[in-house]
């Protein structure tokens, strides 16, 4: 199917179902529900059989869905059964935290190089790694196979440092910084930004 | 106008715009089109007009909105004009970086206490805090007028501690740990997943 004609707002569900088929078969659950899938991820059954339709027919009317063959399906779907391998640009406190949080191990996310442009932290030891100067990135980036940054320094770096990573090759950036980055199309950007989840929760306080 | 009636999805827009509009008036700019805001947060201009539609008219049709004034008001319908106190369970690597991450207080976020119940933990500083016990938290949530809690622990702790801190009055809940939360209505839990992010992205690579 052509990835282009299913809703960005439906592959964003996507891990959400795949979270919770996982979980689900490692206890030994054999059979999901829509209602139950749904239910989990905090939307109507409705919207997991028209979010899965876009992919193929994977449950049957009245029964559900099978557990491990529509988690191995979602993994292939996604890209989720490969490893995929990351810098992380920042090694601050934010970085120190990114590089111990084990999940990401899990899904077969492998920070594969730090860089950072302060000289007191070039060489110095960050979980796994050595901490590089900037300058590395590109060889580095390509030796490594990586495709994919994320960033974790301030905001007023990330815009130049994201047009850096896409210039070594980097086609998907994680971006831990406070502002939005213009990049080419094509370059896929996710933001992980905690203070618009707070404001979109005192909304209703 | 009632809360209940606005679509939770462009409910986690606002911030979006708020940002957009904060930074502008920043800078000086007074006036913004429709088309300029939806560029920056990444929605067509169609979209951005239905969401604020919800709220009241703000713009003027072919001039465009006024900055300030419309920040403004999304500052007032977020309730990001006053302050807010948080709690937060976790004094690891990612607390850390929490606790230094200086956009929080930017926004009125403010982390009034700390809690580990690692009693290697307890008592020593984070930031400008010291992490108390556990036993602690109903007693300090209540006495600094916490509201809400972030959620900085792995997974195996985090559905009971989420528990907790409802029971102690916190109505809104950041969750870092990978795992979904079942809480009663009423309480508002945003989940921060990186892993869910960058899966989002690898469908397209």
């Amino acid at each position: 199917m052509p990835k282009t004609n299913v809703p960005d707002v439906v592959i964003r569900r996507l891990p959400l179902y795949l979270r919770c088929l996982t979980y689900m078969a490692e206890r030994g659950h054999k059979v999901v529900s829509s209602a139950e899938l749904a239910k989990w991820v905090g939307v109507s059954s409705a919207q997991i059989r028209k979010d899965l339709s876009f992919f193929g027919e994977f449950g049957k009317q009245g029964w559900g869905y099978e557990v491990s063959y529509l988690r191995d399906q979602l993994q292939r779907i996604l890209q989720a059964d490969r490893d995929w391998f990351i810098a992380l640009v920042g090694a601050g406190a934010l970085g120190h935290a990114l590089i111990n949080y084990r999940t990401f191990e899990r899904w077969h996310f492998h920070i594969a190089a730090v860089f950072d442009n302060d000289p007191q932290k070039v060489g110095t030891p960050l979980g796994h790694l050595l901490v590089q100067p900037m300058e590395e990135m590109r060889h580095t980036i390509q030796e490594r196979n990586i495709q994919i940054g994320i960033l974790a320094i301030p905001a007023e770096h990330a815009q130049q440092v994201a047009e850096q990573l896409v210039e070594c090759g980097v086609r998907a950036i994680l971006n831990y910084a406070p502002i939005n980055l213009s990049l080419p199309p094509g370059i896929r950007v996710a933001h992980i930004d905690p203070v618009s989840s707070l404001q979109s929760m005192t909304f209703y306080l």
